[in-house]
């Protein structure tokens, strides 16, 4: 047997316990954990210091770094984020609907957890402890397979939260970090359909791809976001502005940011002056249509269909100048990744047909993509965004880590 | 390019019309499908005969050529079948709820149809007519992979419900059935990402298990059932009788028919002998553990792993003696496929056992697994009995074939 079946068999005989913890006992869990997030900051500031020093031996950019580095700060948001997450009603055992049939035979519709979900991602060591809590509270056993650059960080945060469940009388193994950079157990881990029932890999739209490629696991894909803003000629102008500067300099770096932008040709002459003005603030990078370097001048540089298609997450963005609310739709039905879209307009007609016609997990009239957020949308946190179509679409809380049971009760019933 | 792909972009280019298409439009094209079978019953005949004239010539199984052939009847009964889904609600469109956040953003959770639905099956060319009528009702388009022994039949249907959509106004393309019986068509359908938003295999578990092993369109497993019935020590016998014949026998091809029967070691020296009492009107073969065959005497064949895993779907029944409802509940782990699991029992103690610690996508207290069906749940037609764990579990209706759109209004909201 290998180490990655072995993380299979332990979570399988661990799930379940935690599947039938009252939620008393996995909220004094996830208290233990956020308790013992705090008391060991020392510990994991000295872990996170060991990725951290690799990370400058091999040249990881500044903003990477800034990325993976763990301080006082950080944890204490993390363990207040896992705080938090006690608060959140538990979805397990919730009857979503029952009845009775014609024969007495009564059937009632409930939610179980998912049993053993994997979580692949890159960077980021905090999603070790969001995602965990999630999962804990959920009625989950959870396997993270984080990013090699992270390990020691990981490591550290996945042992202080086993500790912390044992301690409450839970399995440790409901957490398990994998302890290993290679690919080849990567590799194991999507096509462990024995004992894993999900996966969902959280990062670049290259890992989601390579997941997607290679799992035989069911897959929710999350976060690769190429959103737009659609301004028509009938739009509020002032409004666009704050809209489009929003949605792509608030927080370029994160999936309901927009990377393109889109205008009507009859108010693309006054419009695109008037974002080029604001986007100066952010020294944001344009690449335009035709038209938009006739409006905008030599600094915009050509955009072509690799424009079009990308996500930046960076502070630049690729516009062009469209004949219609028809071609916008068009337009992002070939390079949307269907996450967030928005129409600004004063247009009844206009926007209802741009809310029907546009396909993606949220499509907004007159309001910034960068609401489309579990927090934002008041469903508190998230595991991801999904941007595929089953199972779950847009933000994942808590419900979206639950399956569905039947119990069906009858006293004899034959047919 | 390559005919899956053209299949895949007709699909596309005709599933903005159905998707936004009216409930009216809908049931005026499954009036016309309905209509237009009943009057082309000669034809589909006709082309059904090819298929069966092959079918005797390879030497195909009596039992296998039945479910092959189409006559008046099944004809008229395919076509009542798509009136009936007439009647049904149209999910597209629903909002599931709605909210109004503190900064007055307006959020709706909408149903919108999945777009393009594939779906690979075997044999039985009703799949054809059911499916399409399912997927057209919830919106979707459909490409239908059937099986090559029945290759004739499902394109004279398909090109029958193609006119029918036709007449009333939608594309034909919303109905597409594979023109090709090599495995190398249905492999690039199950990578057509592009272009196909799910994949729902029906037919025998190696069929199922070749989808989910080769595709990267997201899948929902359906039908494969090793259900079990267990007998505690507590049973009416005389229930347990009827639930576990009625499992076995009313109709022993489905996939919620039982497999195996679990039996508490304290009443198994009275029930046995009455359930093969019992099983003696259908011939049913048992395999059973060495106390079973104490029991019952030499008639009964020695079962070993290999029957306790295995899916009959015949007159044939695994029988084991268990301590106890844990081990029952955990043989039911082993060898279950999470599909219908059953307890007989008047222990309020080991039913709520039961019913917590088995995981399937129904639990039954005193009744008989072949209610896992969507008709008999009244939620209607079912395109299958979802499996696995993400997106649907159970009877899956034309809810299961839709997806989230969340539609947001504001007036100029910015984060």
């Amino acid at each position: 047997m290998n180490y990655t079946e072995q993380l299979g068999i332990n979570a399988k005989n661990a799930e379940p316990e935690i599947a039938s913890a009252s939620t008393m006992l996995k909220n004094k869990a996830l208290s233990a954990i956020s308790k013992a997030l705090t008391e060991n900051a020392d510990l994991i500031i000295a872990e996170n210091a060991k990725d951290l020093q690799k990370a400058r031996e091999n040249g990881m950019s500044v903003a990477m770094q800034d990325r993976l580095k763990l301080d006082e700060k950080r944890i204490k948001d993390m363990a207040k984020g896992v705080d938090e997450i006690i608060a959140f009603n538990d979805p397990v055992g919730h009857i979503i609907e029952g009845f009775t049939r014609p024969n007495s035979l009564r059937i009632a519709k409930t939610r179980v957890p998912l049993g053993v979900i994997g979580i692949i991602f890159e960077s980021r060591p905090n999603v070790t402890v969001d995602a965990s809590a999630l999962c804990l509270k959920s009625g989950n056993a959870v396997i993270l397979k984080g990013g090699k650059e992270a390990i020691n960080s990981n490591k550290c945060l996945g042992e202080i939260m086993r500790k912390a469940v044992e301690s409450v009388g839970l399995p440790a193994d409901i957490i398990q970090v994998v302890d290993s950079t290679s690919r080849e157990t990567t590799n194991e881990l999507m096509r462990l359909n024995k004992y894993l029932d999900v996966l969902i890999p959280r990062g670049s739209a290259r890992l989601i791809q390579a997941v997607v490629n290679t799992a035989t696991v069911p897959v929710i894909e999350t976060g690769t976001g190429n959103c737009h803003v659609y301004v028509d000629d009938s739009a509020d102008l002032e409004m666009a502005v704050d809209i489009v500067d929003n949605g792509k300099t608030q927080r370029p770096s994160v999936c309901n940011a927009i990377e393109s932008l889109l205008v009507h040709k009859d108010c693309a002459e006054e419009f695109l002056p008037m974002i080029a003005e604001r986007f100066k603030a952010h020294d944001v990078k344009i690449y335009g249509c035709d038209r938009t370097i006739e409006i905008l001048g030599e600094t915009v540089e050509k955009a072509t269909e690799e424009e079009y298609a990308k996500e930046f997450q960076d502070y630049i963005i690729a516009v062009k100048v469209v004949e219609s609310v028809d071609e916008a739709i068009t337009h992002i039905r070939k390079f949307g990744t269907k996450h967030s879209e928005c129409i600004v307009t004063k247009s009844l007609e206009n926007a209802e047909k741009f809310q029907k016609k546009v396909d993606a997990s949220a499509v907004y009239v007159n309001a910034s993509t960068r609401f489309t957020d579990g927090g934002e949308f008041g469903y508190g946190a998230e595991i991801g965004i999904s941007t595929q179509k089953l199972h779950a679409r847009g933000p994942m809380g808590l419900n979206e880590l639950t399956t569905i049971k039947y119990l069906i009760n009858g006293n004899g019933q034959i047919r």
